[in-house]
Order: C-alpha cells, then sequence, then structure tokens
C-alpha cells in the first residue's frame, strides 16, 4: 500500500486499517486521518507521536494502561489484541520456563504496583531475557521517567506496525 | 457499585468497567484513573468531560470517528458494542422500515462526506423519527459547530452510561 492509497482511504477504512498502531487507542488514527494527505511514511509516523505528545500527561497515562502485561493475564486468556499476539510470541513470551512466569508475573506486579500503569516495551526489538532484565531495572527509575520511557516504547511499536501495514503491505483488515 | 468502590479499583479492573463509557476510547477511562479518588459520580463524570475538552480539535474529531454509524454497517454485520446496541435497539434503530433505512443511510453519507466524520447522537434520548429529523437539519450546520455537537453528544452518552454502570449496578464486564 503507497502513501497515495493510504490518502484515499476513507476515515472507516483509516481506523479499521491503523487503528491499532497504538494498541487499544483506535483514537490515535482517528484523530490522525484529520491531517492528512501524507507526504511519506515517515510523515504519518511523526503525526501520531505529534498526536501523542499532544496529550495530557493523564492521557499519555492512559495509553500506557491500554497495554496487556507481557506474558500476563491475556496473553494465557488468548484475549490479546493480533499485534501483541504476535509481539509477544516473537520474543519468546508464550514459552516460558515455570521459573521466568513467576519472576515476569511477580516483576509486573511490582511495576504497576510503583507507577500505576503496566511496564510497555517494544518486544520485537528484545528478547525474553532481556525483557526481564529491562523490567528488573526500570522498576527503579523514577514516575515521571518511567511514563516518559512508556510513551516512547509505545511509539517504536506503532512505527513498526505501521511498517508492517504499509510497506510489507499485510494490512490489518482490509 | 458506591463511589467508595469505584475509586478502590485498579486500574485495570476500571479499564474493564468504564473502557467503554466512551465508545471505542478506552484511553478516557485509563486517562481519569489518574486523577481518582472522585468525591461523588457527579465528579467522575467531570474527569471524563475535562480529559474530552482538553484533547486537541483532531482528537475530538478522532472520538467521534470511533462512533458507529446510526442503523448502519456494525448493526447490520453485528458488530457494534453492547452498549451501542442496546442504545441503537432502544431508539427502534434495529427495527427500521425499508424506506427509513434507505433515508438514513443517504443522510448518514451525506453527513460524513460533508464533515469527515460520523452524525453522534444520543440516541437513548430520541426515537427514530427524532434522530432522522436532526440528522437532517444537522446535515446542514458548519463543521466546527457541528463537531463542538457531536463531542457534546458523546459526553451525554457516557453520562448514561456511567450512570447505568455505577447507579444501577450493572457493571460492563466485572
Amino acid at each position: 500500500m503507497d502513501i497515495d492509497a493510504v490518502n484515499a482511504l476513507p476515515y472507516e477504512d483509516f481506523v479499521d486499517v491503523f487503528g491499532n498502531v497504538v494498541e487499544k487507542c483506535p483514537i490515535v488514527a482517528a484523530a490522525v486521518w484529520s491531517t492528512r494527505p501524507f507526504a511519506s511514511l515517515n510523515a504519518l509516523e511523526a503525526a501520531v507521536s505529534e498526536f501523542i505528545d499532544a496529550l495530557p500527561e493523564s492521557g499519555k497515562e492512559g495509553i500506557l494502561r491500554c497495554h496487556p502485561d507481557l506474558a500476563g493475564r491475556d496473553l494465557q486468556r488468548g484475549t490479546l489484541t493480533r499485534e501483541s499476539r504476535g509481539e509477544q510470541a516473537q520474543a519468546g513470551l508464550d514459552a516460558l520456563e515455570p521459573a521466568e512466569m513467576s519472576r515476569m508475573a511477580r516483576l509486573n506486579g511490582e511495576y504497576k504496583e510503583r507507577f500505576g500503569f503496566p511496564f510497555v516495551i517494544c518486544a520485537r526489538m528484545c528478547d525474553k531475557a532481556n525483557i526481564l532484565q529491562q523490567l528488573s531495572e526500570r522498576c527503579r527509575n523514577e514516575r515521571a521517567a518511567e511514563r516518559a520511557r512508556g510513551v516512547e516504547e509505545v511509539k517504536k511499536i506503532g512505527r513498526l506496525r505501521l511498517q508492517g501495514l504499509v510497506l510489507t503491505g499485510s494490512p490489518n483488515k482490509l
């Protein structure tokens, strides 16, 4: 799908295709449609980032809270979004040893207790050992720094999802 | 569920319960959780309104674009959210005569073509004749006025959904 095809999409199709670029936040795609036409894929990525940056801090935390735990409840129940399921599987999170699983659950719990939002990381850029290490380290950050870090990870995840949809021609639902 | 019970909810449960107070925008509930504790149901309603008001104009349009057409594709396919299904049924939109159905489809199309977002109205406060009349009239508004009007309707819908969840004790998914 080239950028002209993206720009030609009515909002309903645009939201169908790009609605989960930011996890469970179709409002982001639905909002950036207002700023089309996009000169390039990079311009579309930038519009997503700018929309997120323009949100109040509570809105940024809201985006983080729409993300599932890694190797958590939604993975076990089979209720992950398609994108998250693929990303968590790619990082090996759907095949943890029992000891890894319990360590992940404990650290996820500590992180959420401390910050009031879940640990978000671009899993496709990591393996499970790396994820566990970063989760352990990031538990010790300050809240504002960790919120900003989570938002940066949301943008990385979104960039890869966008690239997958536009460049490799694997549209989401069309 | 009294307000103390609402305030005691971890964010995951809060988003499970209130995530569709604004249609397909769980980010709103996930964001206002940051501003708890709420003194009352009115304070929770006000927090939702304030979050929406603080969005950039593109974000307000984004919220509107997350709403389904009335008597549209999602109703026919059975893909409405539970809340929207109930509200559209209550207004009689699931039992339109063929002539009403085609008038509704034509007017919805004109509205979307003109404004770039769907016609949003608090269907629980209307019947089908009233909805058709307002849709026909609002098609002639200016874009900025109609965006503001749509947002006010989103808030009315959200208020009734919140009241249903908190006052009548019919929680969404808990």
